[in-house]
């Protein structure tokens, strides 16, 4: 399966904030067929620093996509059933408009001058993109992490295009503790003095802090044990040794390298836009409780949550099952052991599949 | 009570590395008063950003020490009734010989020129200052963190001048995960241009690094549920909020606060090489097995851990205790409930107060 991204041009998208871009691109890909009806549609939405490439081989880079162990001809996102859509979120740095994007107004790139973007804007140009795709109502959403957080936002701000969603790994707000992690990141990004407030497009980009960004993100991503198990106490072999400084045990070479890798492949004032619309997330936003924006939807729900994700723990999943529950909305939930921490949702294929497979299928009978 | 720094001067220190340190200097603080059998002296060890000022009221800065609620007359360790001494680390930035010390090579600090010093270097001057004290044998040993581990290496390398420890909150060797914390950190201080390679005295310290290092330990020293109750999603006044970036919530302002504050105490470099120390510590080395190493003790251990603390959680702990028990070895241990996560061995001065005070009065009438 071969797979390629599409731009969608429209005219202007109003932010939260009360600012107005114009114009702004989503960068997608489709994966399957719309069927007759419309009504196959799955939009699947990415972590933070995912981008619409989730299935297939790209075209562009011979690489497999970020889901690609769920999305595609029977796996758990079928899409010899389904009709598969991905979009980078706004604020990204993968197509969609973001700081690195030009500013109509300068002639240059936004940079530090990009509107602060919410959870909210990013779902509201994500609907623009099924409008224009003709799609009324969608069959499911599904995401992990931050990709969660939008298959929530979706069927509170949209409840009558949401069949069901499946949110995994996520929470309906950030704790205080999520917010920290998230700050450090940003603080080694902005003091990088090559950051200059966020106009270096035309200089060298502020890859350390970036780097260092990155690093504190790849720990909590992992868990004790599977640290443990990939790295445990192992060092390179004495006669590389250096200094004392210069990364002697395996961990420490693997986040630099991750580190170093993610300033190819992502811009840092994406990596602030969008941190700080999760840190401002927070879906009882408007409604005054968990329980009144929830009780806006009327999709079916599946949460799943893994029990050694220690980043987005089982028992934000939990607060969201029990929201939903009080109104008596139909919601499954598991929480799949794993060793792997919050990446268990990229990597936990197998039980994810059947999970998300049968919840789909029955979705769709009963939605027919 | 007052407490006063004192320096002791000794001709030459060899380190593991090979490498010799001559002169250097140890500051110290006691409090209480050595009986005449030399047998009441109890030896406090710092963590990893202490200092020798572990009680009592500074008469150089009018500040308690680190550990004040646990150290002086009637309390914890009881002051009427034992001669206490703290002293800061080799490698440290408050007294005791470090990177920024005069390296009589060349009249200047040494910087990263620095040799790389081990736990075990740090317990080797520590024995220098209790020997010159006139102490042949410790009553008991006693730190948190960092602190455990130099408690553990001297019952293993001076098994004979220890009659008992108290390792609290600490690992025999660091995970994978607690090495990669440190990593963060160190990669944060040696990514701020103003480090340039340990060699900065003569310029602006490395604070920005410094600082974000400092955010990421405050992290790790809290809980989940600790940042919770003292911060949630509490947001500065709107009108005071600003770009986005601004640091809005309460948590990230106190991160930055506390990142800002560390740089103004602390030395760049001896966070490098402190850290480092840690992550190379393994109380196994030179013995193959925990086992091999802790047989030669002959001390009684008091092993406390807590419940909240997920850096060095507590089956960190009971590795340690295992390893005793296997020995015959008499240990006791004990994980306190806490919410305060790592800082709880500094906090919790309750039910520490109780364990420790009992234990050292059965060690001290035992020993007598």
């Amino acid at each position: 399966m071969t797979a390629e991204t599409q731009l969608a041009q429209f005219d202007s998208l109003p932010l939260d904030c009360g600012e107005t871009l114009a114009p702004v691109t989503a960068a997608y890909q489709t994966y399957g067929e719309l069927n007759r009806e419309r009504s196959n549609a799955v939009l699947i939405q990415h972590a933070f620093s995912g981008d619409a490439h989730a299935a297939g081989i790209s075209r562009e880079t011979g690489k497999p996509g970020w889901w690609d162990n769920m999305i595609g001809p029977h796996k758990a996102f079928d899409t010899s059933r389904y009709f598969v859509i991905c979009s980078n979120i706004l604020g990204g740095c993968q197509g969609t408009t973001g700081p690195g994007s030009i500013n109509p107004a300068t002639g240059k790139p936004f940079g530090g001058a990009f509107p602060v973007v919410t959870v909210r804007d990013m779902v509201r140009l994500q609907k623009k993109l099924i409008d224009s795709l003709g799609i009324r109502r969608l069959l499911s959403l599904a995401g992990g992490s931050m990709g969660g957080m939008q298959a929530l936002q979706w069927a509170v701000d949209y409840p009558e295009a949401v069949v069901s969603a499946i949110p995994i790994a996520t929470a309906y707000r950030h704790s205080a503790q999520q917010i920290a992690f998230n700050e450090v990141g940003r603080m080694a990004v902005m003091s990088d003095p090559d950051w200059k407030g966020g106009d270096y497009y035309d200089s060298a980009p502020p890859g350390r802090g970036l780097s260092v960004a990155r690093m504190i993100g790849h720990i909590t991503y992992m868990s004790d044990d599977s640290m443990r198990e990939k790295f445990g106490r192992r060092q390179r072999p004495k006669e590389e040794l250096g200094n004392g400084f210069a990364g002697d045990f395996e961990v420490e070479n693997y986040l630099r390298y991750r580190g170093g890798e993610f300033v190819n492949r992502f811009d840092a004032n994406s990596y602030l836009y969008i941190t700080k619309a999760m840190d401002n997330f927070d879906l009882t936003s408007g409604y005054g409780s968990l329980a009144a924006a929830l009780a806006r939807s009327q999709a079916r729900f599946l949460v799943i949550s893994f029990s050694s994700d220690w980043l987005y723990p089982s028992y934000q999943s939990l607060e969201i099952v029990r929201a939903l529950r009080g109104h008596n909305l139909d919601v499954a939930y598991c929480e799949i052991p794993s060793h792997y921490g919050h990446d268990a949702f990229l990597l936990e294929a197998g039980e994810q599949t059947e999970l998300v497979k049968h919840f789909l299928a029955n979705t769709f009978k009963k939605a027919a």
